[in-house]
């Protein structure tokens, strides 16, 4: 089946066009900068057809998804003879609170209920239904569904989301760990159980997505029992520009002390924190590894940051679980870096984890196992697709079967 | 040496007279309620005197310290013949920033650092300041010393101890993780070295620091790499009345959509959360397993969110030293609860930390070895005595002897 996976942000759209069969993507691109005067547009297509097209103007979301489907059709880019040929259409969805614990058809009544928790996701959940909602115009025949960043993770335990606040927050106020990058720890969770080749109802797995933002979750007989994103995707671990981790009363301490207010604050702890926060100069892994490369001691630290309370995290998650099975690293930093895996597994041999240094160096960015033949525990670098997901998710919703959660 | 231990609150002074040469107390109490209607005055001796005065009144703090040196002097309920056999006095002091590293002599330069970090612990250093400022002018004689309870953890590496926030915050604003209970720390990780017959500076230890408040400190070689309180108490670990951990964001958020103030938000986390947010009904942990006992399932919950957070940061401190060699239980909960020990080690089993069920339960609140034979890391309760360590300091710095850190 043909699925048109859509991605959509406040200002940009991602799309993905998916072969579910044979898992291939036809086409795929983005549309940045959207209401802005020097709009961006990128569609590449599996023919190796590329087009960058820069100072473009997209006026609405409307408009550069329209811009997608005219390019999906194109005579000389095109990948399908007409919108008849797009089976489905698959959204990422952000937040679905409680109520989403699988991905699901979208109707009016999910539109709703997307609107109402929009509170606990005001970035990402608004522009997420424009995605939906333009779709909907632009496609009225077509099957859309939703894919939720948070579903996977509802099957937590209490005593793993309920911050120790008093109940009432929680069932008056929706306050509780919700989790994010649900998609991926499902997808990499199964396909480790498959390289295994056990059932992962008997398996305890960590998955560590680690991209510009970044969560790790321990996975026990298949589902989520714990995940280091909480109410919002500011808690847990240290990323790109988000701070993870820190005192509950240091935001009150700095609205009291330093005359910063709430929308400050959140600035702070979202846009000027973690890699960027301590190195004081990039929140790209890449470029953090250029600067200590050259000396940078403040890069370093960030570094230091980052892995230290990664390696940190993993031990905690086997304790949540009574040890584990596997380790698994994805997103573009668990892929591709192989000083995160290094400096975040060295010192876990204790509890029975052994990167093997030269297959982590030699098998970075590729499906691998990278542990050492007497570890207790696989290490395996399995690379995340969330569109691969929300297609064949869309694809089984439609064929009216059951989704794997 | 006989030392008088001081450690005064913003409503309360807790003393206890200490012989350092048998490390017996000659005498203690406690005055509470200073300057309300219906105090209480509390004294008792190493000779079976006690008593327990209700609805007196003392009207500042000074009186209250009379009051105790008084009852320290008084024929009938003394220990001493006059002042002159009070040879020093040693003050608990709650913040003494990244400047006290160790225990110190009180001098007037002392007290200006101490009103300078006043914005660290407003709620307790003022009340240390009058502390040490009333036995200042009622004993211009004698020798005071200050033995700061964030003073052990001031050892943690860079990587520990920052947030993932821009490093001005650090360099200008002083804002880093110092922890506390650092006294206790200190005092029970060096009785686990002795009980093992082992040097300190070969060894990782956990300690859990489980009172009303609460904290766990990774004591590797000697000196704190991490603990769990942070810039405030609030961090970490569940407590009577504190959330611990929770997303940064959530101070904000309730804030933003609750129409709470960062007052009402700081009350909220530190007064009316932890085991008595929960449960709803109690922040005592003795209290708690009683309605456990009956059946209560809030109480059960607040019970299993501590046990539960207690346990993964047990094996994420592990992580932090690359291995454990000893894992100790101190505090009124640490010494006193066979469920807490149980149910926070429980599944710890695949790092080597096996408790021996029954002589966690038949040792309950003595210094005792309740790991079993065959466990990899021995646990131990070992009761903490912060006041001894405040005397022995005190004498240490009198002597000009090298204070142990």
């Amino acid at each position: 089946m043909k699925v048109l996976v859509i991605n959509c942000g406040s200002s940009s759209v991602k799309f993905q066009f998916v072969e579910t069969q044979t898992k291939e993507k036809l086409a795929w691109g983005i549309a940045e900068r959207i209401g802005e005067k020097d709009a961006l547009f990128t569609y590449k297509n599996n023919k190796g057809f590329a087009i960058s097209k820069e100072k473009t103007v997209f006026v609405d979301h409307e408009k550069a998804i329209q811009t997608i489907v005219d390019h999906l059709q194109n005579e000389k880019c095109g990948v399908i003879d007409n919108t008849k040929d797009i089976e489905g259409i698959g959204h990422r969805v952000v937040h679905g609170a409680e109520e989403f614990c699988s991905s699901v058809k979208i109707t009016n009544d999910v539109i709703d209920s997307l609107k109402k928790y929009t509170f606990l996701a005001p970035l990402h959940n608004p522009a997420n239904i424009i995605g939906i909602e333009v779709c909907r115009k632009l496609f009225p025949e077509h099957t859309q569904c939703g894919v939720f960043d948070t579903a996977f993770h509802q099957t937590m335990p209490k005593h793993a989301f309920l911050y120790a606040i008093p109940q009432e927050y929680y069932k008056k106020h929706m306050i509780k760990r919700y989790g994010f990058h649900g998609t991926s720890h499902r997808f990499v969770s199964r396909l480790a159980a498959e390289k295994m080749n056990k059932d992962i109802k008997d398996l305890k797995i960590i998955t560590c997505h680690l991209g510009n933002g970044a969560s790790i979750a321990a996975i026990k007989g298949g589902v989520s029992v714990d995940t280091s994103m909480g109410l919002t995707p500011v808690e847990g671990l240290v990323m790109g520009t988000r701070a993870g981790d820190m005192d509950p009363a240091l935001p009150l301490f700095m609205m009291e002390n330093l005359q910063m207010s709430i929308k400050d604050v959140n600035a702070l702890i979202n846009k000027k924190s973690g890699i960027l926060g301590v190195s004081g100069k990039c929140s790209d892994m890449r470029e953090l590894h250029d600067l200590i490369a050259e000396g940078d001691v403040d890069s370093k630290l960030a570094l230091d940051i980052y892995c230290y309370r990664l390696k940190k995290y993993i031990a905690s998650y086997a304790a949540a679980m009574g040890g584990v099975d596997a380790l698994v690293f994805t997103g573009g930093i668990g892929e591709n870096d192989e000083f995160v895996r290094e400096y975040s597994t060295d010192g876990l041999e204790f509890m029975g984890i052994k990167l093997d240094k030269k297959k982590n160096l030699e098998l970075n960015r590729k499906e691998a196992l990278i542990s050492t033949s007497d570890s207790k525990v696989p290490i395996f670098i399995i690379p995340t697709n969330e569109e691969l997901v929300i297609a064949l998710d869309t694809e089984k919703i439609i064929k009216g079967d059951r989704v794997d959660y």
